[in-house]
């Protein structure tokens, strides 16, 4: 089965794919005729493809997220490739073909990122911090078993957010080690806690977010963590004024920097400031790593990359 | 007993006045001699002091937030009223002088203040969101007696909090009855949760704001309300994720209407969108109002107000 | 007769409807094509419109702003309505359509509009603020009949300018009493001038803005009342340099608050503060009043509205 | 008689200057004595001085504005150089002094730079341009023989005005020159009109700005020239929708480029968007060019320049 | 032949144009044809053509910069105009026609504006700074007899750039008669090099930019310029810290004035102040001249220019 | 012999300290007096301290950077404190004391961070990078043993900038471990030249810098650095054009990331973002290290600190 990105021009080819976007569309014959208007993928890529003369019950069968297979050919329209598409049905369960197989994916398992994240929580030695993080992580386990970190912005896939916060560990525990004044139970704390409310923010399926739900819009993810944090102290019976708990607000609440970018109050402890830092760092080179990976290697420039000021990223010839 | 807007240069008076700032400064001699650098204040206005030649029990006699007997003579300095304290002693119970008598205060009695907000609270139809309301109030009932709503900016004196609270709630109602569209509940209860934190987030003694809490300065007011809503809901046993919980979140949360200025999310529901510009409408003209009272009636120009592009204003002469 | 807002997929229909826009184009076909693309409207909302096929006369004899007459047909078209016009034919007199009933308009007749503004003048106490406001009124009458209060920001429709200044005189009326020092005749006068010179900055017809003038564009609205108050002062010979007229100026300079927004001074004087801030709630609601209206019960959410932080509104559930 | 920027440390002198700036102040003795702080200045520069132990009747001798003759003694204080006065009475007539010899000047005499001025007005061909431009000229003439160009930014001394638009007016005739396509009516006017209205925005005496008028303030600079033109207009009888009309406004209105700038529609004719930039470079070279000047040859560096970005200016040792 | 831009709806006519761009496209039919979707241009002006039904051959033979014979036909097509190709073929050596002269290009030959440019170095005075100068413009000699100053922003045509600094070059010398403080040599080094290394930084043919360099994009042109001044430096056998040297490297480094428009450094010598608004001047008056001459002249407004705020620029009728 | 920051008011003590900041300044008395106003230090911290009656010897005798043993008494003096000296005499070699003992200084000997740097420029493997970064290290070694990083924004003390230079290689080799696409060679090099130019760009001693030299302001280090590459280049006889050198350029040239923060291109490569980043996480972790060292520990706020939004970094008591 060809991958989708070894396809090139002229080549016809058979395989399963996932369809990750279709719409119904016309064509401007007078009168207008219906066509799929379809985008396929697989954990390699992805690629535009047309289905002509679609039937009324082709429109019914065919939807986002539904496994596919498809005999086409490669042409190129307006110098980029583009699939036509001669055949295609439903995968059915006797083709023994898993859904997840066909989605980006971090590049390591989730059952392992799940259970890294419940490490650094256990090696949290305040008993008072450890349960709250442990209570927040309790809520969303299942999802971050799958869940990206953001719609499109880094790691915008399957596990995105767990890979994510797997990352930053491994920094915060470097960091720690540098600067022994970094206290690493507020890093470890407030790694894990950063994003925890992201799940709830998005509605995401296979690493693949559609939307953000009314919660997410109307309050957001920092200001849910914070609310997390004070039903967790209530339902633990820790006290809501304490040090420990201003403390692991503080560090959700103030992880964006400033108040443009979505934080009501900014960086005020030690470990604030290293989260804000280790956070940035992880994105950006994450931003980059995504977009050379999906960049064609005979490429020398990736597209523009949104959060690093709209700039492309150049691969020297040294 | 003379007032201190009523001081001209030259006068000799005698009266009880309030040590609204004071710190023990060096004169230049050498050897360098003690003296109390004051700020008197009453109740129409304040004026700074000087008592040269502090004795060591001066200097433990005296201090902040103290009422005291003073005589003394008013002299120009540098083109401004300046007092020579000639006699001062600490007011004791038998003058019969009240602290609150000497600061300034909103027009409106404090219980009067609170009994409106109650009636306002009381007057909400939904149950659940009049009792979170209701929640909050309580928590900080005793500190709306009299604090301020800010430390310089605006309704800064004795109950202003309350008393600004109040006029919007009269904005309030007018504009419900102009556009119907808005839901009187989420109105009323946004403009009463949208500063209720505010007394946890600074310390306050006779309506001045001496400085911001530890919590004050990391959570922040509006992230400080948004949890109070979490823990109400909890305590009350009400759906955190009702549209109703979510709407008051998203009241307080947005109220700032912009990342820089303070709020994670913008206004995105009717009353949310009233509630900025409600807040804003008022907050501004009562610092024009405050502005014009505290001038002398023969300043055309009032001094610069920071939060009016840093403008004076001017009596126009019609 | 079905309203536009009331027609569904798959309905056919037949009514009269206002062409709000026409554009002659060609089909992607070889050789091309011509057909229609219209937008129709009635008060209620809008759709686009496809005739297929158009003649050499039919591109003569239909133009925006004509009404016709019109039989059709609902379809989906990349999941939005689009009317597929079967046959058309301009309404004539016979048919006793009336232009102003297929286009949304102010909720209060024009007429009882203007009778408000020019009570308002009228009940300015000062006899020369009044024959300035007056004067300035009389130059637009006939506009103010009709006209929009801007393109598309806000109260974008018949009548529009003058129902912005009627609901301001309301909440200006209301804050008069509310705080006694505002003075009400620059307060009356500031709403009625404000915007007054819009009708000659911008050409409207039907409540439609077209395009800006020349003079809206190298002049602008703020510095041509500016100058009409110049205008009226010399005309009926009142001080140019009389406080009054200044504070006129002032007022109709400084409203738009900053100047990135378009004001080349900033408030400075108690009615210019105010005035600002009537004017941005009074807008600000409108949007969102506007946005409600337009958009089906069905949707939980508005579209995105630009003067709102570009923020859609959410209907919560309650 | 020793100039001031020849005077050194150590130095005694006697000779005639203009004070600037004169404040009484107390030192810190008990009780504190009065003293005159005083800055004193002839053409060439200025420098503060201190006049200690002054009597009664020398508080109401001596005043801003007024012309003295001083012995005194050159000290250092805190690296820079000061006066201690030891003898100081007021100019008589006999002293045979003039006030204008000792201030800082355009070095053109204003006779000079108004017949230059009314040269270029009386070289418009367009006769409705020439007089208009010409009535507003009229309205200021007299201030225009003295009046700076702003209170510290550029030009800030006497005839400072008059000598930027004479420059302006060199480098507009250039410019006309080499790009034919600009008109040089509208030039001549631009230059001559853009800052017609600053005599009334601010009070000078000596090409010394003390303050800006409520007209200043509340109107400025720019739509009071507009107004000027209306007025011009009106009383000349010259069509105000004229597009010579709305080309004289829209350059005075444009002419600060940005709305943040104070300019409420941007430069949308070629000669606006000349005019603007012909000031710019006028203003910029002279605040260089003023910079130098009253920085001692010995200096490398000029003070930090706030129109320039805030920037010192270096000269280069080649 | 006819002029591009004297073509009207309608026309037939056959002549010799450049294609300017050329893409290959598929109409929706389907299957889909191809097409080629073209630019052609003359010196005059450009417009969009479509050759339909192009064969493989065509798709083989036709490409951008290349000068062709067409005989066509002028449509109308959504209110602009566009050609119908009928026939097309590559121009021959018989044909006599020459590339240059289908391009827009500068008025000056380029040969006369290197001459002036070779003449203003050689008229320095200071030898090292002359001979720095001219190593830069010999690196670039051939490059500048035909490069555009920028891709679109200004001077975006044949030897568009020499014509800039020619331009420049005139002001520069009026503005060192007219402020003789300005140093000459500086001045003119500072406008010959100031966009030297420009040709380094795009790929342009014909006076029209393709792409930037690698090294444009990572290095970019101001860096590049500062660094050819050190090589040249380095290889004359001239002092690195020499305070010719630094200046001029601080001429071009700072020409851009602010940190957000590419300047490390901000002007900080009288000389880099004249220099970044003399280039300012220019290029802004350029861009009104530009767009007045591409734009018909029964056009009231040309298209909005990017470089000047986004504005159109009117042509007044006077 | 007590260490400053051991000082309580009241102390008596005698001790060798550096006089980091002298100044003569005169009494207000009648005639003033001289005396020296003094800042004094050690490793550990410094204070302010008088000398009353300084003579015309003390004044030629005593200067910044210089060695003293002085008699003193601690005192208060407005909330701080301060010392009246009452003796003092310069350090004489007899004294044995040596004044890089008196300096705050990084952590690790200097002598051991260039050796680091060393290693770390020998362990590049490209030949080419490795030696134009040894070229670059070798202009500047003697200033790398004692530079600090900064003026006063980060690592402003005795070899900070080899400190910051070793930490972030330190982050830098952790990086390429974490993130294999990443090029050590250029992670090295990019960490050893970003600020490689900084002591050029400054003057300092004894890790104080006292001002920015002229080529520091009109080159600034980061175009200063870019020139030695060029420069190690041409002398090393490297491609100017390789990717390599134009590798290094962006490196050094993006790593302040924005134009506002001096960097004239944007980061473009996968190291060029690592190298900003990093950077930024090791400056601003060492502004809250480097606060709370120099914060007594009973403080619970640090001062405000300007490279961290100026906001106070606070000591969570868990």
């Amino acid at each position: 089965m060809t991958l989708i990105k070894d396809l090139v021009s002229g080549d016809e080819f058979t395989g399963f794919y996932l369809i990750k976007e279709l719409e119904v569309k016309q064509t401007n014959a007078t009168p207008p005729k219906d066509y799929l208007d379809i985008v396929l993928c697989d954990a390699s890529g992805q690629l535009p493809a047309k289905y002509w003369d679609a039937s009324t019950r082709d429109k019914e069968t065919f939807f986002p997220m539904g496994l596919v297979k498809v005999r086409g050919l490669v042409q190129t329209y307006r110098e980029r490739l583009q699939i036509k598409i001669m055949q295609i049905r439903p995968a059915a369960d006797a083709d023994g073909v898993t859904l997840t197989d066909f989605v980006r994916s971090a590049p390591i398992r989730p059952v392992d990122l799940i259970y890294t994240i419940k490490q650094a929580t256990a090696s949290i030695e305040d008993q008072e911090i450890r349960s709250i993080v442990s209570f927040c992580v309790d809520k969303v386990e299942d999802k971050l078993m799958h869940y990206p970190a953001a719609k499109t912005h880094h790691h915008a896939y399957f596990a995105g957010l767990a890979y994510h916060v797997v990352r930053m560990l491994e920094i915060g525990d470097f960091m720690c080690r540098q600067r022994p004044f970094l206290n690493p139970d507020f890093i470890k704390a407030g790694i894990i806690l950063h994003d925890i409310a992201k799940p709830e923010e998005m509605t995401a399926q296979l690493g693949i977010v559609s939307e953000y739900s009314v919660k997410g819009k109307l309050v957001g993810h920092i200001s849910m963590a914070s609310n997390w944090i004070t039903e967790a102290a209530l339902r633990l019976d820790i006290d809501l004024d304490s040090e420990k708990v201003i403390g692991l607000h503080h560090l959700v609440l103030s992880h964006h920097n400033l108040g443009e970018w979505g934080s009501p109050v900014q960086p005020q402890t030690p470990e604030a400031v290293a989260l804000h830092h280790i956070d940035t760092l992880d994105a950006k080179l994450q931003m980059v790593e995504d977009a050379l990976d999906t960049t064609p290697e005979s490429e020398p420039w990736t597209p523009f990359i949104r959060g690093l000021e709209n700039k492309a990223v150049y691969r020297l010839k040294v």
